[in-house]
């Protein structure tokens, strides 16, 4: 990485320790990542995001918010891209993947929670992501009351905004959440001083609906057998979406989709002999490649991941019909609701989601991986379980956190599972 | 306890298993209480409630059932008692506080989930309740993660209706639990198949109104100096509150409290050296004892409970103005919402209580108790221990569950910060 030691200090970013954070990342990318074998070149940009992952970005960042601009933190695929781009604002990602944030999170937040949000937490408190110091403003959601009761007390150190994600799908829940899109639009040009305009919110919703596309491409060509990447390589993608240019992004995943569609036309024939496995579940934040390292460090593949850094993140399009505000935002609101997540009772959109990539997907095997302390996704875990076996579709179910602690016991259990299959 | 194994076999109570509940009980109820000194006369009836916990109710309860009356279980404190009895069916409080029915729940809800929930699906599962076992139709409500999707579990052993609390208190969220409430009014009409009219409903909220005007009147009268009531009599009385006959309920309250007042113009002039506690936090179910009889074994007295099995039960009445189904369904709507639970964001107005009740009640000091793995409370504990250390008021947290493993544990730290106080 270059030096921009200058730039995190003018961030606040607490040096000393973010060094011991910028000295283990590359090891563990480079043990995960270029130990694969015959990645597309393609993978060369991300390879590239990574290497620079505190340092390229944030520094454009940093000329954005010179120029005005106003970086917005999220932290679920519930908070519409759209809105934050048609503000002339930028939208990042984010969830916190790494053990090395939860000790500062379990200094303000209780221990017997999910990683996810400790880490989260922890990588304000101990200012050590740029990511989170760039921040104008954070939009939190209450997907879960982890997550709903940290963002008062992370109110503390960025101004939060919290937007109220209704716990059913009936008709007046889709009217509350459109409602809390338009004081979602009132925030952001209350932040940013832009109006929101159809034109603006159109132009916005191409730049997401291609980048969606991309991804969908990606996935579509994951269905081939084999592969034609690794899901180490997908789940690394998805994990920069949250968090890169979005034009840029969608060119580059795009450069790589036309790489893998000649793969697999030279890899006609080749069935390929690895387990085919769907991961559904919790998301997985970047650096978090856990499960995919174990997995793919048998005879298996992950081809396609059931979760928010998976397809919750990009199916189903918002539909461009309409040319007033009022039905833009009922577009943008019926997407957003559609999504399959625990946090809705009941939700059982999900299982159909699941049996349906099983099929198109050509899975041997399904894995249920949750975040531990995760409630809703670890109770419904039980329904998973019994509407896929009822289906034979076999699948195994794994409760984990960020530390390493139980890698051994996880791999030794895939590995029977893969046998099983 | 009477003889009633035919009855308990009628309901599906699995009879062996719920002897070895039935067996421990009367130990443990004898221990805790019977060794109480000077005990009111007036707790007689609530002993002999305790004592026919399983039978003389649940016998009730099938009379009412074989003349056609519903049964109707409840969990949370949001869930208005008004609309059950408006309809003409029984509303029974089902939160279970024994650790005896944690097994039964471990075996289809994950083990890291509070008690509470854990204990409520094992009475179930096991068919160890009989109270569960009279309920024509249970109601749950979205308060946390836990209950939400356990909801769905429990759904497939008796039909459950689910309302929906919203997750912060703006126009709108009153708007839709005003609607929550409409749905369940049509849900109970439907089920008992009786009209709720607006002299129904009148004539249900007077009862209930009875019901919080005396159990106000038993804490108004535990702020005296010493408080003429132990705070485990308390605690049992507001527990027994959720199940028993509410008419009869407040009469032998109101009886209770007439010889309250007798001890207070008695104790005149001795004002008691017991450390004054406000307990505040999670919700202590029947036969939950176990903080408060730590506590009162020490030179100490729990005078007030801001909790679910406390101060929110009663707390605000139902204004009884308006003579239209819309303008007493909008009353019941704010009153309940009014509660000031952690399931909401934010939720400053339980500070508020605490802080007025600690004026009130003459308190020297909060006791924060947590059930494990209850998200909302454990993250919220962080900002009311500041709030009130801020004050100088002082505070402990303790985060238990059902088990006893941690009770001497627990007891020193209480004795430890009595001694502060």
């Amino acid at each position: 990485m270059g030096n921009y030691k200058e730039l995190w200090t003018k961030l606040g970013v607490d040096l000393e320790k973010h060094d011991k954070l910028c000295a283990v990342l590359p090891e563990m990318y480079g043990n995960t990542y270029l130990t694969q074998e015959n990645r597309p070149q393609g993978m060369n940009y991300f390879n590239s995001v990574v290497a620079e992952i505190h340092g390229f970005r944030i520094q454009e960042l940093d000329e954005l918010k010179k120029k005005g601009t106003k970086v917005v933190g999220t932290f679920c695929v519930f908070v519409p891209d759209e809105i934050i781009l048609a503000a002339g604002a930028v939208g990042v990602g984010l969830c916190a993947g790494s053990e090395f944030w939860v000790e500062d999170g379990e200094k303000v937040l209780p221990r017997n929670m999910c990683p996810l949000i400790k880490a989260l937490m922890g990588a304000k408190v101990g200012g050590t992501c740029p990511y989170f110091q760039s921040c104008d403003m954070i939009i939190g959601e209450t997907t879960c009351d982890g997550k709903k009761k940290a963002w008062e007390v992370l109110d503390k150190y960025v101004p939060v905004h919290v937007m109220e994600i209704p716990q059913m799908k009936r008709d007046k829940d889709y009217k509350l959440w459109a409602s809390e899109i338009k004081e979602f639009i009132n925030k952001m040009e209350e932040l940013t001083g832009n109006k929101i305009t159809v034109e603006s919110l159109k132009a916005a919703m191409k730049t997401v609906s291609e980048k969606r596309k991309a991804l969908k491409r990606l996935y579509d060509l994951r269905k081939y057998k084999p592969s034609p990447i690794s899901g180490l390589d997908s789940l690394l993608i998805s994990q920069i979406a949250f968090y890169d240019d979005p034009e840029r992004f969608t060119q580059k995943l795009n450069e790589l989709c036309d790489e893998l569609e000649e793969r697999v036309k030279e890899d006609k024939g080749n069935c390929g002999t690895k387990k085919r496995i769907l991961i559904t579940g919790t998301p997985m934040a970047l650096p978090n490649w856990k499960l995919h390292s174990i997995i793919e460090s048998l005879d298996a593949e992950v081809v396609v991941e059931e979760n928010c850094t998976g397809t919750r993140y990009f199916e189903n399009q918002v539909s461009s019909e309409g040319e007033t505000m009022e039905q833009l935002i009922t577009n943008i609101s019926d997407r957003y609701l559609n999504i399959n997540c625990a946090c809705f009772t009941p939700n059982t959109g999900r299982i159909d989601d699941i049996v349906r990539y099983v099929k198109e997907y050509n899975i041997d095997g399904v894995i249920d991986a949750d975040l531990a302390f995760c409630h809703t996704y670890a109770v419904e875990s039980s329904s998973v379980e019994k509407e896929l076996k009822d289906r034979n579709i076999p699948i195994m179910h794994i409760e984990t956190d960020y530390s390493t602690e139980d890698s051994g016991q996880i791999k030794t259990r895939v590995e029977a599972f893969l046998e099983m299959l």
